[in-house]
């Protein structure tokens, strides 16, 4: 191959470019260049980029217009190599009619590893029966600031969850051939003032023990087979420049063979948003050497102009070229005689199996927080029922910003949304289909006026029972309260939800439910304390509806539990639990109080569940060794139900200050009434290490406490136990995992 | 001298202790310990704590207390080793009946180091003249987070104007023999979420080119004999066991050989609070190891048993001794015959002379936001004026936290505040004496009730002339709106304030001078769009009244500049000017706009200026030369007045990301109107030095701009120059100053 072959390898095009609307990346209007498709396919390419997610295309129609581009590229040329074609897949894949599944921070609040790796080979079998390879998910990002638009992409503030369920996301979507694309490496999610792209302030050891942990699991354990770095830059380095993270810890220490795509445009960026390049070949240049193989979504770095600008351009091309068509052979794509599919009939992208498993993930993330009184489920249908809240009958407050009808269809109004999808007020009025069920607005998500205030409180004032719908319509760069480009400001309610929430509940608190529809956490516990009870749905997709329902109903036995603190209402930002001593407390020290109206990993249901702790040793015989935590939990009520098992590891002294209590292992638990399991932990002595002052890993010696509790702040029932042994210092865990093995029986 | 008699010398008493009241410092209630003053002095003791600023005294009888102190302490050593004695000087010697001067970041909207040093020159001289040897001042820390309740101890947002501030500060206090403290060293400003003494998430370029650089310039350029460590964390390692910051970079790189003491109980909060110490005698072998000699306020963890514990307590204790002797000796403590004064008649802490610089200072520092129409000056008396507002009648609306009013006098309300301080309707009432002034306070500081409004709104539409007074009162560990321990959850004026501005503006904006007396500076822009006028007056002191009144008459023509942003409606914390491009700009990556209402730097008077600019060169010669710039300034007007010439650097293309504009010079010119002046900045390539991804200083070669403008955001005048020659790397500047020299002519 001559180089120009070489590099042409290392870029991609977007084909219907000319086609894409709705701000569908940052800076899209300046960026987005419609170069024509015979062109950019001269002498081969690398990636195609979002045949499907850019314009609605019927399923199969999309498929036959990808395979003809493949074609094209193919023929196009001398070693006819096609294209890796790419989609964005973070709420199911991003296509016309495909499925759509809760966001991210929904899928944590499962906390079930299982469930999501279903999902994602679901969706991952979706993609690869159209034709793409790679799909631009998981999103490992740890939240740190609430106020950033992008939480509702996240899998939460906890690094062993988010790493946990990354992983298993990456193992199910690779089962069925299908690349995934850890993002955003790294530190995005830190970014200052929690505005989207700004600088990130952050140290070495809080990279490595916080932003850190959940890459290296989805590389190390899982093995995923791409990488796509941050927009943002950590302490002035763009990360896209990174060679520190891009290569020498993630290929070098972590062992990663995969391919490193760009994030859209962020090759450009080094240039003009950064400011640390002085035009496209040099920042091509720079990340090129640093370690970005494949520059997404068109080429604006990676051009011919690099070859005779960089004297060790050809060195530099033929080490990510390798990585790239390694890819492409690992995909099959090399093989003699690939050749694009065509369908075969009409393709369903939202079959009667993927709505289970939405279904599924939708019960299993909604978060009960508070059930006063006990008031649900409702022990009897209500004769009368308002459904009131800008939520309450719209399906877009289900779905997060990548998803298809939030992120196209706005530019397709007359389309319709794509997919079925049951509003909270469709599904009460099938939930309880005797009760006299009506509906008010009564405020806009965003702005807007309080006149329909009134008409929503007496409708409240008239039911026997009050659905309370606020939070959050996700959207993109401004158009929504939530997403990629929708920071807060605060943690208040948007627009005037605020006064609307307390207008309703101060009529009708008693006898209201509650939810909150949002891809971030608010600070609602002022309102939860006067409900009834108060459920956070995360945007729970496109069964959303019956799921709520369900959960009024009784039908659903609640188990979600919070992947992020429910802010007090004192609380700034960015604050998360997991943080040493002084950033949680305030007492005698700060007016402000940190502390969170409903802790990390709180979450209630219908069942009683009892727990009791037991440890094979109150010594951790050694530096490299582990023992047993042996919880047995037993559902004392007479439903059947989940609950969450939680293990916590504190180090009450250590060399650098350190969390107060961190998540080291998690079981979600499936009891039917009277049912009582064994929940057997692993925990390895690599669990415990931490970055010291030296910023090497290490494994202390000493006392530690680990703490079975149902929420980072419960007290929980705590194992004293001491580590033995001569410091221990480790590149990486070997350990990352605390394995539980689940053994059930019944009383 | 014994290893007991050395250690003695490292720690220190409280001997007014049992009237500590008022929350004096943090944890205070489970710290403070009154232990016997005479066992405490014991074989001698290294400090005395706060001999005036504990509890009201007359300075005659305070000064007569101190000496009978010191005669004890004398004679219970062998040696006859007298204290140290220490007392705060954050906004003037913090006694009883003294000069209660502006608050430092009042000093910094002066842009007057000369002025700056005169005032410490005089607190200097008051403290030494009733036997205190050290002050607890100046604070360096930079502004990060406007929302941090100490923004008000500080010298504003840029590492330049903090660090010539400081060191003026230092100058003048030490010129009288009184050691100078620069605290808090380092970090401290950055804390989570503004949170008082919450970690720090700083990466190393940024801690080296924001926060450090002010203390190198103080400790380098002028000299500080002591230094105080920071409460905080940085990424992990609490800064009191930092041996990096309080020993090899304090005293190997910038060659610091005075004193490092600890801030209040920093050091049994290493165990308590940070918990990287199993307890005091750990945490007190991990300080002294890391540098910090002195213990303070009293002795928790410089205790006997450390000399047990730690095996060579001997050359810890020696290396620390021999620094806290040295600086008696300096102090001249250890001379022959060195007895304690007794007062020869009675203290005047607030002379005719500490007056005349309060008001200079309460002048200099008034910045005028806005004058839309030109209003002010009033061209003639108003025949009705209106005074309203919270803070129109209270003197403690003038007063930082740390002044010895608002600090301790809320302990003793029978005995007033001490001084004469006017407040805004008695200064007023002095400025207008033909004019009939009515006053209402409308709504409370904080909290409250609204039913004040309508009288304050009446009042401003009888008026012909409105002075409406928003803002602040400090005060400590939740006792104020601003001061150490009161950080604000968000930048809207605090309690009804809000409302009651907008009030008053909607009825009589148009010919309304809105003042926001403050200590942080809040998001007013809407109110002062809607006022014919704005003034933001960070607090000025006792001389605060007739200062504001003399702006509102025109007998003083304002000067001051912002020392911190005003921050627009949308511009969430943290967020400085001092920033990446990514920082300052939202424009399609975030809907949150990071654009202040009014720039650093920004500040409006009643004369007009004119500026032209000439370098002698394009071309800053090598990367260890210089070059001038002159700027030529003119009074274009018809009033006397002074402006403040600001000199910004940018870097368009580097290699790591750079601020967008950084101050590099500033200076402060008086005309006369029809005055010239020609200032010449001598630019040095050392201040375009910066951290690079090697972590080393480095001069870069390539194009600069050098910007005069009236602020950070203003266009101004630009001058591309060239950076000739390869990098140069530096260990620190040796030029951290733009030395300006100013030659006048009149027209």
């Amino acid at each position: 191959m001559t180089l120009q072959e070489k590099l042409q390898q290392l870029g991609s095009t977007w084909p219907d470019a000319a086609n894409a609307s709705g701000d569908v990346a940052p800076m899209q209007e300046t960026q987005l260049q419609a170069e024509p498709f015979d062109t950019a396919i001269e002498s081969g390419i690398g990636q195609l980029t979002r045949p499907f997610g850019t314009a609605p295309v019927e399923p199969a129609e999309g498929m036959r217009r990808l395979a003809a581009l493949q074609r094209q590229v193919v023929s196009a040329n001398r070693f006819g190599i096609p294209a890796v074609a790419h989609e964005e897949c973070l709420t199911g894949f991003t296509a016309w009619k495909a499925t759509v599944y809760p966001t991210s921070i929904a899928w944590a609040a499962t906390f079930n590893p299982t469930l999501v790796r279903e999902m994602a080979a679901a969706i991952g079998r979706d993609l690869a029966s159209v034709g793409i390879h790679q799909g631009l998910s998981p999103v490992l990002d740890v939240v740190r600031d609430y106020r950033w638009g992008r939480v509702e992409e996240t899998l939460g503030e906890d690094p062993y969850l988010v790493g946990e369920l990354a992983a298993a996301y990456v193992q199910g979507l690779q089962s069925q051939g299908v690349v995934a694309t850890l993002k955003h490496f790294a530190g995005y999610s830190a970014s200052r003032g929690a505005r989207n792209h700004a600088p990130v302030s952050i140290g070495p050891r809080e990279l490595a023990d916080v932003t850190l942990v959940p890459f290296e699991k989805a590389v190390v354990k899982a093995g995923a087979r791409s990488v796509m770095n941050s927009y943002t830059e950590l302490d002035g380095v763009p990360s896209a420049v990174d060679r520190d993270l891009l290569t020498t810890l993630l290929r070098e220490t972590w062992g990663f063979t995969g391919t490193v795509v760009s994030d859209y445009w962020s090759i450009p960026f080094v240039a003009t948003m950064h400011r640390t390049a002085s035009g496209n070949v040099d920042a091509g240049e720079q990340t090129l050497r640093a370690g970005i193989d494949v520059e997404l979504p068109h080429t604006l770095g990676y051009t011919a102009e690099l070859i005779d600008a960089v004297a060790d351009s050809g060195e530099l091309i033929d080490r990510a070229v390798h990585r790239v068509l390694a890819q492409k052979a690992e995909l099959g794509l090399l093989d003699e005689g690939w050749l694009p599919s065509d369908p075969e009939g009409p393709i369903d992208l939202d079959s009667p199996g993927n709505r289970h498993i939405a279904r599924q993930m939708a019960e299993q993330s909604l978060v009960l927080l508070s059930n006063t009184r006990s008031g649900l489920p409702l022990r009897h249908a209500p004769t009368r029922i308002a459904v009131v809240g800008p939520g309450a009958d719209d399906p877009g407050c289900f779905f997060g910003c990548y998803s298809f009808p939030n992120h196209v269809m706005p530019n397709h109004p007359d389309l319709g949304i794509g997919v079925v999808a049951p509003t909270i007020l469709d599904a009460v009025r099938s939930e309880f289909p005797g009760s006299q069920v009506r509906h008010a607005g009564g405020v806009g998500i965003t702005g807007g006026s309080a006149e329909g205030i009134s008409e929503a409180v007496s409708l409240a004032e008239w039911a026997e029972f009050t659905v309370l719908v606020v939070g959050d319509r996700s959207g993109m760069f401004g158009h929504g309260t939530s997403g990629e480009g929708c920071d807060a400001l605060d943690l208040t309610l948007p627009g005037l939800q605020q006064e609307f929430a307390q207008s309703v509940l101060a009529a009708a608190g008693e006898r209201t439910a509650l939810i909150v529809l949002s891809g971030r956490p608010y600070a609602i516990g002022g309102h939860s304390a006067n409900a009834m009870a108060a459920v956070q749905a995360f945007f729970p997709g496109e069964e959303a509806g019956g799921a709520i329902a369900g959960v009024l109903s009784g039908r659903v036995n609640p188990s979600g539990r919070l992947p992020v603190q429910i802010p007090g209402a004192a609380s700034s930002q960015p604050g998360t639990y997991l943080a040493p001593p002084l950033a949680l407390r305030s007492e005698g020290v700060s007016n402000l109080d940190p502390t969170p109206a409903f802790a990390f990993g709180h979450g209630l249901g219908y069942s009683e569940f009892r727990t009791a702790v037991e440890s094979t040793s109150s010594v951790l015989p050694s530096v490299d060794g582990s023992l047993d935590v042996t919880v047995r939990v037993t559902n004392a009520g007479d439903r059947d139900g989940a609950t969450v098992v939680q293990l916590y590891l504190s180090d009450p002294v250590a060399t650098v200050t350190r969390p107060v209590r961190q998540l080291i292992g998690f079981a979600r638990v499936e009891l039917a009434a009277r049912e009582s399991a064994n929940a057997v932990f692993t925990v390895h002595a690599d669990l415990t290490s931490f970055t010291g002052r030296d910023l090497r890993r290490r494994i202390e010696p000493g006392a530690i406490v680990l703490t079975v509790a149902d929420n980072a702040l419960e007290p929980g029932i705590e194992l004293d136990v001491e580590v033995v042994g001569p410091v221990r210092h480790v590149d990486h865990n070997r350990v990352m995992t605390a394995p539980v093995v689940i053994t059930k029986s019944s009383l």
